[in-house]
C-alpha cells in the first residue's frame, strides 16, 4: 500500500516509460511520413480524435473502478481476518478454561496462519516468521502440504476436536468456534479467488488498442499539424494521462503480487499477532511494521 | 479464463469478423452510392456522428459493466464452492470418529458434485471424472436424474441422516453440516440461474442498432468524404472497438458455454480435489490442470 | 424472458410507435413553419443538440442500469426460492421419518405456493396450477385470503408445528426448517416489494422531457436544414435509439406484469415441481415449460 | 410514494420555480450589460459551456444513482420490516400454545410499532393510530421515552422473557424470536440512520454552483446572441432539465421527510396491519390505504 | 458532519486556495509569455481542452462515487453499533435477571466503548467521556493497552463468562450475547479498515495531473486569446468547479479525521448513551450533541 500522498516520480516513470515511448515513435512516424510521401496520410478532423477520447475517459474510469472493487475486496477479506482472529481468541478465552495451554497454542497458531496466507498469496516462503507459532512436529508435517495456510487449519480443527472429545468443550461451544474456522477458511478461499482470477484480459486489449488508435488519429488531425517537437510533445503528455490512469488500475486489480501497491499483508499480520498476543496478556510485544520508504508491505 | 496477456490475434479477429464484413460494405455502399445518384445522400455534420460515438461509449462501458459483474459472481460462487467443500470434510474430521468410512466416502461424493456441476453446466457428460469417486449403485441411479448434481446432495443427505440414525453424530452437528448442505445446494442454484437467465436482448439489440447506425453517419460525414479505401479503413478500425468491446461483454456475461472465457469449472474441481485429497491424508494426488494454450477450462 | 437472438420486429416497433409519432409531428412542424413566419424560428448551433445526447445517453445509462439491477434482483429472489424449496425437501427427508406422509404433502404444499406466488405477482388467478398439490380443505380456506402466498406458509407453520407436537420432530429440527420457511417468507416480500413501488416516475418524466428538448433542438439545428423528408428521417431514426433504451429500461424495472419480458416465474415454477418431484423418487413428471414463440414466461 | 404516470405540472414546476427564476436573471443581465458596456462581456466559445453542460450532466447522474440507492435502500428497510412482522407472528404461531393471549397482544404491539415506526421517522405524533393495539399502561409509559418505537420493542423483549420464565417457551424458540427481535432492531435502526445522515452537502453545492456557472457560460456563447427572449426562452428550458433531475434525485435521498416522494410508510404499515390480522384468523380487517391525488404516504 | 445546507464561503475556499493560487500562476504564465517569445506558445484548439474536461468530469464523478461509498460504509458501520448496542441491552434484559447488577455494568461498558472508539479512531484520547462508566481497576488495565476499545470488548468477554461460570446465564444466551460481541468486535475492525486503508493515491494523482494540464491547454486555446484578466478569471472559475468536487470527494474518503467533514461519531455515541439509559430505566439523561457551528462531531 502505497502510504505517502508524494512517491517517487521515478516509480511512475518506470510504470509506463513503454508506452510513451511507442506514442513518441508514433508521433515522428505521422510527421516524418509526409515529408516523404505527401499524399498517403490525409488530415483527418479533430473530432474523431476527441470522440476516441472521451470513450476511452469512459472505458479507463469503468476499468478503474472494477480494479479498486476487486483491491478493496481483497482489503475488505483481511479485515474480516482482522475480526476473526481476535474473534477467535475472545471466543477461546470465553468457552475454555483460563489456565488451559490451548488458549495460548491455538492463538499463536492463528497468528501463524495470517503470516503463512500473506506470503502464500505472494507466492513467496510460506513459512516465514513462523518460528514460535507452531510446533516443530507440525511444521514438518506442513513441509509437504500444497497449501499451507489450509493445513494449519486443519491442525485448529484437531484442537478443537481434542478439546470436545476430552469434555473441555462443550457442543455451543464447539460449534460457534467452528463457525469462526469456517469463516476463515472462506476468507483464505475469497484471497485465493482474487489472486487466482485473471481480470478479463480482452478488456485490457480493447482498450489498449483504442488508446494507440486514438494517438494515432489525433497526432493526423489537421489543427495539430504544427511544429514536429511540440505534437509529440503533446501526443505524449495526452496519452500520458490514460496511460497512467490505465496502469494505477491494473496495479489495484492484482493486490497480492509483492509489488508496492499490494494490501499490506504482511503489516496487518503482524497487527493480528499484537492484538492477540495482548488479549493473552503478554507484555512482550513485537513492533508495528513501519517503512522508510512511500510504500509498506 | 484466458490467462495469457498475449492471446491469438486470430482468436479476436474471428470473434467480429461478420459485423466488420458489414460495415465494409455499409462504407463501400455509401463511398459508391454518390457516383451514380449523386444527390441522394447529402453530407451530414460530423457532430452527429460524434455525439452517437460517445453515446455508444456510455452503453458499452456499462453493458461493460453488467457482464463483468455476471462473469464476477460466477467466479465467486465457485469461490464458495471451494469454501464449502473445505469446510464440509474440516466439520466431518471434527464431528466424525476418524475411522468412519462416511468421511472418505462423502469427501469423494463432494469432488463428484463439483465436477458433475460444471460439466452439467456446459451441458456436457456430466458424469465424467466421475469414475471412483461414487459407487456404482448410486451411479446407476442418478442415469434417470434430470439434475444430477442434485441426486448427488440427495445422497449427502442421506449419509448424514443415516450417521445421525445410528448415533454417530449429535444434533449440533448434524445442524451444522446440513447448513453447509444448503450453502451448496444454494451455491449450484446460483450457477443455474446465471446459465438459464438469457442478459435482456432488448438491451443489446439497441446497442448493436446504434453502432451501426453511428457507422453510417460516420459514412456520410462531410470532412471524412475522402479517398473510399482510407475512408472505409477508418470505420472499420473505429467500429471494430467497439465490436471487439461489445463482444468481450457478450462472453464475460454467459460464463459456462464452453468457450475459452468460460470460469474455468473444471479446473476449480481439480484443485478441490486435491484439496480434499490432502485433508483426507492421502498422498497420490492428482495433478492440477495446466493448458499449453491461451486459456484454460 | 425473451430467449431468442432474433425477435419479430413488430414487438420493438410496437413499443415505441406512439413516441416516434410525436417525434415525425415535431420534425414537420419545425420545418413547415419557417415557410409561413420565416423569422420564428432561427438556427440555433447544433453543438446544444449534441450536448442534450450525451446527456441524455448518460441519464439513460444509468437508468437502464438501475432497471437492470431490478431485474436482476428479481431473478435472483427466485433463484433463491429455487434452493430454499429444495432444501425444504432435503431437510425434511433429514429430519422425518421416511415413511411420514408429511414429506409429500409439504413438498406438494411449497410447489403450490411457488405457482400461487407467481401468479399473485402478475395480478391473475393465484389458484392455477394447484389442482392436486393441496387438499380441498386447505383450498377452500384460501378463497378468503387477501394474500394466497402467505395462507400457504402458514399452513407450512402448522405443518411443522403439529410435526413437532406429535413428537416426531426434535427442537434442531424445527429450528432449521422455520428458518427456511423465514427465508421463504422473505423472499415473497421481496418480490412485493418490486412489484409495488414504483420507479421513480419524476425521474423518467425528466428523461422524456430531455429527450423531446434534443429532438426539438435537433430539429432547429442550423447544418441539418435539409430536405425535409431526410431531416425527419434522421430524428426520427436518432431518437428511436433513446426510445427503444429507455423502453428496453422500463419494461426491465417492472418484471411481474404479464408482459414477454417478465422474469419467467412460471417456468421457473415447473423447474421447482420437476426438481422436488424426483427427490421424492417420483417418475411421473410434469413436462418443463417450453415456447414456440420468442419469450417463455 | 407517487404512483401516477401523469402528475400535476404545478408540482413539478413548484419545485424548481426559484431556480429558473435566477436562471431568467442571469440571461437577462448577460443580455442587457452589452448595451451599457460593450466590451465589458466578450462572446466566448460556446464548446466551455457544452463541455460544463455534460460535465454537469455526468455528475447529475452519479447524483441521482446514488439518491436512488438511498431511497431503495429505504424501501428494502421496510420490505425487511414487512417479512420480520409476519414471521415474527408465524414463529408465535409455532412456537406458543394456539389459545395464549400473548401471540394477539404481541402481533398487535408489532403492527403498533410499524405505525410509530413510520410516525417517528416523519418527526410527526408517533401515537397516532395505536388505539386498540397497546395497553393503557404501556401508552402511559412510552410517553416519556424519547425514542418510541424502541419503547415498544423492549416491551417485547419483556413479554418474551415473561413467557420463558413461566415455562411456555423453550430455549430453542426464545433464541428464535430474539433473532427477529434483533433484526427489527437492526431495521429501525437502518431507518434512522437514513433519517438522519445529511447526504453530503458540499457535493450538492458544487454541482448547483457548476448549473449557474454553465447558464453564465451559455447565455455569453456567440452563437447564441440572438434575440434577448428567445436566448432566455433556450436558457430556461435547458437549465430547467438539469434542475427538474437534480430535484427529484434530492427528493429520492431524503425518503422520510412527509412529502409526496416519501417511502409510503403508513401504506406499508397498514399492509402489515392486514396481513397479521388474517394471520391472527380475524375476519375484520381494516381498508388499505388509497389515495385520490398522485401519490400515497 | 455538515448538517447546514448554507455553510462558510471561507471554509470552501480554505479547501482549495493553494490549487487557485496555481492555477492563477499557470493562467498568467501562458499570458505573458508570448510577449516575450511571441513564436514558443502556439495556440491550439479547444476541443483537447474540452475532450480533457470531459475526461476530468467522468473521472471525478467516478472518485466521488467511491469517496461517496467509504463514507456511507462509515455511516453504516456506526449505524451497526447503535443496532447491536441496543441489542446486546434488550439480550442482557432477556436472560439475566432483572436486578443483576452486571444488566447495568455491561449497558455503562458498552456506552464506554463507543466513547472510546469514536476517539481512537480520531486518534485523540480514547478515555474521554468514559468517567463513571467503567470501574476504576478496569481503567487502569486499559491504560497499558495498545487497543483500548478492543481491550474494552475483552473486559465484556469476562463479564459473560463469569456469569455463566456462575450459573447465571444458559448455553443459549450466551451463544446468542456471544455473537453480538463479535459484530461488535467485526463492526471495530470495519472502521479501523477505513481508517488505515489510503485511498489509492495513484489514481489521486492522475486526476491532479489531469486538470493542471486541462488548464494548461485551455489557457493555450486560440478561442480564449482575449483579455489576460478575463481569461484567468476564466481558467480560475471552471478548475474551480473541479478543484471543489474533488476536494469534497477527499473529505468524504477519509470520515475519522477530526474534520467538520467526519462521520459525526461523538454525536452517534451520545444516541447511543441515552437510549441504553432509557432501556435502564434511568431518568437523568445526558443532552443529545448539538451545535452551534454548521457541523457536528
Amino acid at each position: 500500500m502505497i502510504t505517502k500522498q508524494i512517491f517517487p516520480l521515478k516509480y511512475i516513470f518506470n510504470e509506463i516509460k513503454i508506452s510513451l515511448l511507442i506514442v513518441t515513435l508514433i508521433g515522428l512516424v505521422v510527421d516524418i511520413l509526409p515529408v516523404f510521401f505527401p499524399d498517403f496520410l490525409p488530415d483527418i478532423p479533430i473530432s474523431i480524435a476527441t470522440t476516441l477520447g472521451i470513450a476511452i475517459s469512459i472505458l479507463i474510469s469503468f476499468k478503474v473502478n472494477q480494479s479498486y472493487d476487486r483491491w478493496w475486496e481483497a482489503r475488505k477479506v483481511w479485515g474480516e481476518i482482522v475480526n476473526d482472529s481476535r474473534t477467535l481468541v475472545l471466543q477461546l478465552k470465553m468457552y475454555v478454561e483460563p489456565d488451559d495451554p490451548v488458549i495460548k497454542s491455538m492463538a499463536y497458531r492463528q497468528i501463524a496462519w495470517c503470516y503463512s496466507l500473506g506470503q502464500s498469496l505472494r507466492k513467496i516462503d510460506p513459512f516465514k516468521n513462523l518460528g514460535g507459532l507452531i510446533s516443530d512436529s507440525e511444521l514438518e508435517h506442513l513441509q509437504s502440504q500444497k497449501n499451507v495456510p489450509l493445513g494449519i487449519l486443519n491442525f485448529q480443527t484437531d484442537s478443537i476436536k481434542k478439546q470436545f472429545d476430552e469434555g473441555k468443550l462443550d457442543g455451543f461451544s464447539r460449534l460457534q468456534l467452528e463457525g469462526t474456522l469456517a469463516r476463515l477458511t472462506a476468507s483464505m478461499g475469497k484471497c485465493e479467488r482474487i489472486k487466482n482470477t485473471v481480470f478479463p484480459t480482452t478488456y485490457r486489449k480493447g482498450l489498449h488498442l483504442a488508446i494507440y488508435l486514438f494517438v494515432i488519429f489525433l497526432a493526423m488531425s489537421e489543427p495539430l499539424r504544427l511544429v514536429v517537437v511540440l505534437e509529440v510533445f503533446i501526443l505524449v503528455i495526452i496519452s500520458m494521462v490514460f496511460f497512467f490512469l490505465e496502469k494505477a488500475a491494473f496495479r489495484l486489480q492484482d493486490p497480492f503480487e509483492n509489488q508496492p501497491t499490494d494490501t499490506p499483508v504482511t503489516s496487518i499480520a503482524r497487527t493480528i499477532d499484537i492484538n492477540l498476543r495482548q488479549l493473552l496478556g503478554e507484555t512482550d510485544l513485537p513492533k508495528p511494521i513501519e517503512s522508510d520508504d512511500f510504500y509498506i508491505m
